[in-house]
């Protein structure tokens, strides 16, 4: 695991290409190692790992397909990790007891190796899986999945299976496992604002020049209203309000928002005023500035007037908002808004809808009994704020369900620095897969 | 010169501290080959350049400080310049004639190199100066100038002259000399807004978490109100309207407001809406955005909730405003609009007031008839939207007027890529101050 978190496999960045493919070899060697059928493919971005086992002896087992990914988030702002992002440390954690610390730790590399250690284990007790096994693990995760729709396309046969098991969601809390019945999908796009054709001298040109910064922060200003609901016209069209049973159990959940909200420095919730955190991430969409850069951000003082200013956004969807149409909207926002002398550009733009599933399901209930066995209480059935587009892609391209099941933590730190992953979530998440391949093995999920 | 302008002295960034040095230097050997007598004095910052002449046989002359400046702008955005920005290039330009395009080449180089030309003159045909000459060139006129005020401080006696030679500024068009009688002062600040402890993925925590970016957005947004005006309360508390004479006067000029915003690839004046183009950058106080950063703004997508945001923001003062007063009454604006879980700090603060002259005065006059002389036109008494520090710091430390004439123009690209200066500006400005200095030495100034 340590050499799988030692590879720098950040998709984002084309300058950590080689690092991508390096960490789907060695993907493909861990799970040959277990026996597995595996084999790199390659696509227009990161290469594909594809790893299969099937019963010689039963043609009808049942038939699992596992998705992770191999690839990670920047880490930067380097300063703010205290050991190399890439030379994973197993640290004392005063909460957790022994903690992984590197880039990937939780997101995603430790617990795709969970289900790895799952499938050693089976081979070396019973010299076989309970289940017929396909393994799907991507490079493009962290960057829009751009080749993961034509992947599903030409190799729909090989992936379709009766359930996908995917392993990046977390768990309640460290005693409690989780199973994720819900999604957030995403849309993104980066604006780009031109205003005069070069940097201007603030002091000849200040007044009567248009600065690009000041008409685009008016733009962000102006996404969110009083109430903190997003303003762009028919935003909210799809959104449907959740029913009071579910407002019910998100309640009887007891979340700790001073918990939640203190981990993070913070101590008032911001967002939606009307509404409870939970409510927030689990039902309501979202649009974020993932960054900011304009004019002169070097040291000391440069009084100049930018040409250009730019913002990456991202929205965060709930189930029945088209990614598409809400691009548009933004486009139609910023068109009426942009003053005159300002040319508007956009660039890296993409999304995934969000998705539910049917929690009655016979895989969804023998999953929930293997969780309860191996941690002695009942899965909480939560959702998430975060998107998972492969889930989408399952289902509408392979029409496969999916069962999210992870043992991340809130507090991972997935995304920033000093990302870790508790030693306790990689041995009973361990653990965990081994009941749910066994349960599912005693069932036949296609009935 | 073009020695001169290949030396980097970018006063801003640390990393060229000793190119700044370089230039003190160069500065000194150059007086000196003029029979000057130079040397170079260190501060706590960047060195000053001080040079002398003083007729032995005539110890009732005139006496005239030049001040100029040797440090210059930082060139990014590279990308944007046809050549190296420090290695200077004679070009053909359509419109000007052969051009000097460099960094520096305008602002200040080239300007001071217009006065030690007609000291090089006089020296050649006279072999004496016509006034008593000090030359003063500081390093930190692009940054600031922190190691001014403490070097007039101690250093007073060795400057102070009957007036100040300011060569900074510009002519009226390629044709027409310019005396600038108005300058703006200048307040900048920093502002950096922290919310989360660390960088938050935007699924997880979008919705309850505060972005900085969000909320820095909202504060630049209210800067001003929908008319253009400054928002922040008692910020045109001091200003004084200008008066209906001066308002004619500026009509008179038969200023282009097309031509000037074409210039730059604008077309409608931004700023205060009932205000003309002139009247703002002449007669009213602007705020602009110099820079802002926050977030991912790396190539691809980064789904984060930044932990910080920060704007570099600067005002333009007219006289009156005391560069004090107004960042206390941006902390106070800032204070009143920032939400709970977001502390604010500043950083790089400082300013100098504006400042207006007496056009009445013997050595302005004696100026004045110097440049029509020259040019075969009467300079324009204009104002500067720019500040100069150095010319508050004289009248208020030294008791000392300054005359400011400069031979940049409007189409200079001072501050940006491809800044170029006219080789007509360097040649007629060298020949304008050669006729400056002989007016000046023909009047006693001390009348």
């Amino acid at each position: 695991m340590f050499q799988f978190l030692a590879i720098p496999s950040i998709s984002t960045d084309p300058a950590y290409h080689e690092s991508c493919v390096q960490a789907a070899d060695w993907c493909a060697d861990a799970t040959a190692r277990h026996r597995l059928r595996a084999r790199v493919e390659p696509t227009e971005g990161k290469p594909m790992v594809l790893a299969k086992w099937r019963d010689p002896a039963d043609t009808n087992r049942p038939h699992v397909l596992f998705y992770g990914h191999y690839d990670v988030q920047p880490p930067d702002p380097l300063a703010l990790w205290t050991a190399s992002p890439f030379e994973a440390q197993l640290v004392d954690d005063a909460q957790h007891g022994q903690v992984i610390v590197a880039r990937g730790a939780s997101d995603d590399k430790g617990q795709v190796m969970t289900f790895f250690q799952a499938c050693r284990a089976w081979m070396e007790v019973h010299g076989a899986l309970p289940v017929d096994v396909t393994v799907l693990l991507e490079g493009e995760e962290e960057s829009g999945s751009p080749s993961l729709a034509p992947f599903l396309g030409t190799h729909g046969d090989a992936l379709k299976a009766d359930i996908a098991l995917v392993c990046d969601t977390g768990q309640w809390d460290a005693q409690t496992p989780a199973i994720t019945a819900f999604l957030r999908g995403l849309a993104f796009s980066e604006v780009t604002l031109t205003g005069p054709s070069r940097d201007l001298h603030s002091g000849i040109y200040g007044g009567p020049a248009q600065n690009p910064i000041r008409v685009l922060c008016q733009l962000i200003a102006d996404l969110h209203d009083e109430t903190g609901r997003i303003a762009i016209p028919g935003f909210y069209d799809a959104v449907r309000e959740p029913s009071s049973e579910q407002r019910e159990a998100w309640r009887a959940l007891g979340f700790e928002t001073d918990k939640f909200l203190g981990e993070i420095g913070l101590s008032v919730p911001a967002g939606e005023t009307d509404r409870s955190v939970l409510e927030q991430l689990w039902s309501r969409p979202t649009v974020e500035v993932n960054g900011i850069v304009g004019g002169y951000t070097g040291p000391g003082t440069k009084t100049v007037i930018p040409s250009q200013a730019s913002a990456k956004l991202s929205f965060r969807l709930v189930p029945d908002q088209d990614p598409a149409k809400i691009i548009d909207g933004l486009h139609r926002f910023v068109a009426e808004r942009s003053p005159p002398d300002v040319d508007v550009a956009y660039g890296g733009e993409g999304g995934s809808p969000a998705v539910g599933f049917d929690t009655n399901a016979p895989a969804f209930r023998a999953a929930a009994q293997a969780l309860e066995a191996e941690w002695g209480k009942a899965p909480v059935i939560v959702g998430c704020g975060a998107s998972i587009p492969i889930v989408e892609s399952f289902r509408t391209r392979l029409g496969m369900d999916a069962l999210l099941v992870g043992f991340a933590l809130e507090d991972d730190r997935i995304h920033s620095p000093n990302e870790k992953y508790n030693l306790s979530s990689f041995e009973k998440g361990a653990r965990s897969w081994a009941r749910i391949l066994g349960a599912l093995g005693e069932q036949d999920a296609r009935r």
